[in-house]
């Protein structure tokens, strides 16, 4: 992925009342006289009583001490912003309130800034996750950050000032000021978001992976470092789990799954994924961990969604066609890329459904003590080494696809339901976004159901907190889908070996 | 003053309901399985609501960050305290639940350490407060703040260091910890309040002197650097104007001023003195700048009540006797000294009514350019300088003095009484616990009222913070006091030069 464009929300419907949880008043105070003895927070507070009918029983400290220059400065006429009972900011008037909702991912974070009162979209932006120099998942992380205490700082502050930096530019692409953010929400897995709140991870490494907290958080922008308005408060979107975090919850509640009677899959796919079964408007949960092969990672020419990625791959008659992002030389494959590789592969018999690859085929030839499969070869390249598939490869994304197949199945059996009962199935995620739906389920990483029953949304978590960034309604509704979702547990499966071992095998029908 | 037996709270009543904001419960958690999803914040606040019936809202996000590792090292029986909905502090079994109180003066900080449960009074100390080499007052503090920010930061810091050395001296005297303090209340003028809270200063240092904030305030202890637990809040008694702040609030509460009928006096003397005057039940204040010369600053021998220190005078018959703190050799002249001398002087002639002291005196006599009065000569302090008043001095304290008996008379005349109409006058602060309030009378810096009309109450303002501390009831009504007094502006007041000059003649009939 690069740039916005590639992560704009698609798909999702957003015909819902914005409800903004911050509001702006304009107000007018007179100056103060030697004969009154009231503070200046309190006449400020008056005026927003007599002039609005708006009670603040509280103002930010950080507001309270920015106030009295401010106001004199404006000569006693300015915006006070009001979330519920807390007066947060002061603004010169006409200032815009901006919102800024964050999806921190455990590769990629996506801002959005957005109108806190129109509810408009301003800007969107996505930086990869520094954090990756600590471990490419979730598990790795955690371990890093367990090292030493000042290890789990500099990992929270990677990704901390990743998200001020683009919150920034979000801000400077519309000749803004970060100063101008008044609310933020944030979803992340529920490890991305005990570390940004600094939350201890111990219990969250080891079973059973207990969240320090699961229920939405409201915290204080500074308390976590967040370089925006002084008094705004953070929207942490509730866990579900210690492996289902309010990215989920988010998703759920952006493709409205959590309002479906189904019974309808939806699922997250990233480093880990993520997967909700609806049935009779009950929802249980999984977590996969998928791991980054079909992000470019563990897979020897694999590469993310970049210019000269190659995206798209057919073999026909042993020949092979395949396109890039932006039409150019390839120079590595990105996973969406490498599904159809594998697909292909698969149906032209050149691996069979245990993952082997034919050693007799033209293109495929022994390197070092592994077969590989030539897509783009040296001449072709001009001299330089050829893009391959590896064995190797072909095991990693074995184990990918049945992670997350093996959660569709646990769902199924916990529900008492075969794949065919299901209605929709629900694909979330940058790459689940450009996969070829037809590639998935040839290799049965998906259930094969009919095209049709299949809606790519893109980034469905980015959205719901775009959603709940403008709405204490949709914040109302991600808790309470967070408090009703059922998790379950992999490890607790009877059966859980036994499925991850059939998940592996490629072809349509494998169960 | 040196230690804490000299700052105990005298002829106070105390007869009230402790009604603990902050509240300890013993909780027992089932620990974690595979089969639950819930966070640990989630299965303790279960636990409180099933076991205690308290319904807690939410958590701080340092208590959170504590939660996991505590209850598990506690294999899952702990304290967890509760304030309002919110969960503040998570304890070991058996942890006390400590209070503390802060009389931010000036010139001294007081300190008291509480049970939060009991209310019972476990420790007291005071320190000086170290922001005096910043200026002796408020106004030289608010310009040396106002030089940068730097400069006002630092001001900060020195009062906070104070009170975090304070906090745990009075920890370490009863074997505990300032981990256990879970409260504070901190009381002082206006000006100490803002320092403390890093709020800004200009608009109070200039007409119409305008505090940023009146309102009592609960901010988080770790927000203002207070090194206690981590959760815990400090509230901040409200202040009533620029220059009557919460420590007057608390003294009006704590001697019961407020609920009197009057016409009663409550006034609080120390480098700044507050004085209230309560008729009908209507409370009037004032405040004015009396300077340090009660607290021995701008005296040529004047020094704080310590030991060796002048605390009695009396002259007869051209002799002077004296009596020192703890009996020893005398240094110095403290307060309620030096009050004393000036009081014998006026008496026996050797000070004139306009504060000119007499030449022809066998004790008075020119050093440099100004008569001075000895007290002890050089022989009797072997050899060492003699202990004087000097003319110079006399003035000091005809200003100091003058400018009490101005608040009160700008009180009376507001309120169309005269001082004969005083049924009760309170007097409250360390200086005015030691003086002799007939030589106060004798000069004229308390009105001719018969002596069993005055009541000395000692640090009024400290026991203020002490029951707030211990009762929302009493934060309440403090609040409700702040609000209902009106501020006299002595600027205001149209005969405020003619009286000021009238009340630094000396004698008990100047009005």
């Amino acid at each position: 992925m690069t740039g916005a464009q590639r992560i704009a929300v698609e798909g999702v419907k957003t015909d819902f009342v914005v409800d903004p949880v911050v509001r702006p008043y304009q107000v007018r105070v007179l100056p103060p006289a030697l004969s009154q003895s009231s503070g200046d927070a309190e006449r400020v507070m008056a005026a927003l009583d007599q002039q609005h009918h708006i009670h603040c029983a509280r103002i930010d400290t950080d507001v309270l001490r920015l106030l009295s220059p401010r106001v004199r400065a404006w000569h006693w006429e300015f915006q006070a912003v009001v979330r519920d009972d807390e007066m947060i900011a002061i603004q010169h008037r006409g200032s815009r309130q901006l919102g800024l909702s964050i999806d921190l991912g455990t590769t990629k974070i996506a801002g959005y800034l957005l109108d806190l009162v129109s509810g408009q979209s301003l800007a969107v932006g996505a930086l990869m996750n520094p954090q990756i120099n600590y471990g490419e998942d979730i598990i790795s992380r955690i371990s890093s950050s367990s090292q030493s205490a000042a290890q789990a700082s500099q990992l929270q502050a990677s990704a901390l000032e990743a998200i001020n930096e683009l919150a920034a530019g979000l801000c400077a692409k519309i000749k803004n000021s970060a100063d101008n953010i008044l609310e933020a929400t944030i979803v992340g897995n529920t490890a991305m978001h005990h570390i940004l709140l600094r939350l201890p991870l111990d219990q969250l490494a080891k079973a059973p992976y207990v969240p320090a907290v699961t229920s939405s958080l409201d915290v204080k922008a500074r308390d976590i470092g967040l370089a925006v308005s002084p008094g705004a408060y953070v929207h942490m979107l509730p866990n579900i789990a210690g492996f289902v975090g309010g990215d989920h919850v988010a998703m759920l509640l952006s493709t409205r799954a959590d309002e479906a009677e189904g019974p309808l899959i939806a699922m997250d796919i990233g480093t880990n994924t993520e997967v909700s079964l609806v049935k009779d408007g009950k929802i249980t949960a999984v977590s996969c961990a998928s791991g980054p092969a079909f992000e470019g990672g563990h897979i020897r020419d694999g590469m993310r969604a970049a210019p000269g990625a190659i995206e798209r791959v057919w073999i026909e008659n042993n020949a092979v066609r395949y396109e890039t992002i932006g039409d150019l030389s390839p120079i590595g494959i990105c996973g969406s890329g490498i599904l159809d590789a594998m697909a292909q592969l698969y149906t032209a018999g050149i691996v069979n459904h245990r993952g082997r690859m034919d050693g007799n085929h033209p293109r495929v030839r022994q390197h070092g003590n592994q077969r590989e499969f030539v897509l783009v070869g040296e001449t072709e390249r001009e001299g330089k080494p050829p893009i391959v598939i590896t064995q190797q490869d072909i095991r990693e994304l074995q184990l990918a696809k049945g992670a997350m197949r093996t959660g569709i199945q646990v769902l199924l059996r916990a529900n008492a339901l075969s794949y065919a009962d299901i209605d929709e199935v629900i694909i979330a995620g940058a790459f689940g976004t450009y996969i070829d739906v037809a590639s998935a389920i040839a290799i049965g990483m998906l259930p094969p159901l009919s095209l049709d029953r299949f809606r790519q949304v893109g980034n469905a978590a980015g959205m719901g907190a775009k959603m709940t960034l403008i709405s204490g309604g949709k914040r109302r509704q991600a808790q309470a889908i967070a408090a009703r979702v059922g998790y379950v547990e992999l490890a607790t499966d009877a059966e859980f070996s036994k499925t991850f071992a059939q998940s592996m095998y490629l072809g349509p029908e494998i169960f």
